[in-house]
């Protein structure tokens, strides 16, 4: 059985609740229990490689043990197509007192529901664009 | 109708060879035949802000407008469920000659299946991690 009070969830905005509940707690099994099984299961976090199945249930516990993730999250767009979902989030990281907040990054996180409820079965994360003028990239639409 | 000799497209496979088709041929018009309709496609490319529906749309004709893409796509992994697909793959770009490549990119690729075919709903670029040592990062897995 999941180990973790809500699952299996009965929405995949509490799975998502979940996911960024774990990360808050630094809990690695109530992460665990968030995402799907098998081998198909894929994330990518900042500044590491793309992982899949097993290799993403042991990112977690190391950068727990390393610290604190204080995160805010900001939807952007949920778009529902069936027994899936994905959800379309900014994340931005409250940094430690009187250190500057560094940018905040795109995070997609995709939703399946199976028979026993919904599950997260992608997470991956992208930079912004820079700031207008900085670096001759775009900079945000409209 | 789409103004693509394949689509609607039987697999997504078809989709995402018509994608880079696209891409590698500039041609806006197959590129628009690739995508699903409505507000909740999405794509992120490098440097970019995240943008949805029709501004998927107009992402292409200035893009094309500014020069050749010339790009190598190394396939690292296929998630079917049901009638959702999702591609993992590598994006390396083949600089000019005489310079050096840029480092790749990963890209995913989230394909929907319809009653017409499939047509991809979401692509998503990200950095790759940076090699072992370098910049304090993690290097590549195994």
């Amino acid at each position: 059985m999941p180990a973790h009070p809500k699952a299996p969830f009965a929405t995949a905005q509490d799975a998502e609740d979940a996911f960024y509940d774990a990360l808050d707690e630094r809990n690695a099994e109530h992460m665990a229990a968030v995402w799907g099984e098998g081998p198909d299961i894929a994330c990518l976090l900042p500044m590491h490689p793309l992982v899949f199945g097993e290799d993403v249930r042991g990112l977690w516990a190391p950068m727990f043990a390393a610290g604190a993730i204080d995160l805010q999250v900001r939807h952007l767009r949920w778009v529902v197509l069936g027994d899936l979902a994905i959800h379309y989030v900014q994340e931005w990281v409250n940094p430690p007192a009187g250190q500057r907040a560094p940018p905040p990054v795109y995070a997609t996180n995709v939703f399946r529901r199976d028979a026993a409820g919904w599950q997260l079965v992608a997470h991956q994360n992208s930079p912004t664009p820079p700031p207008p003028g900085a670096m001759g990239g775009p900079g945000p639409a409209n």
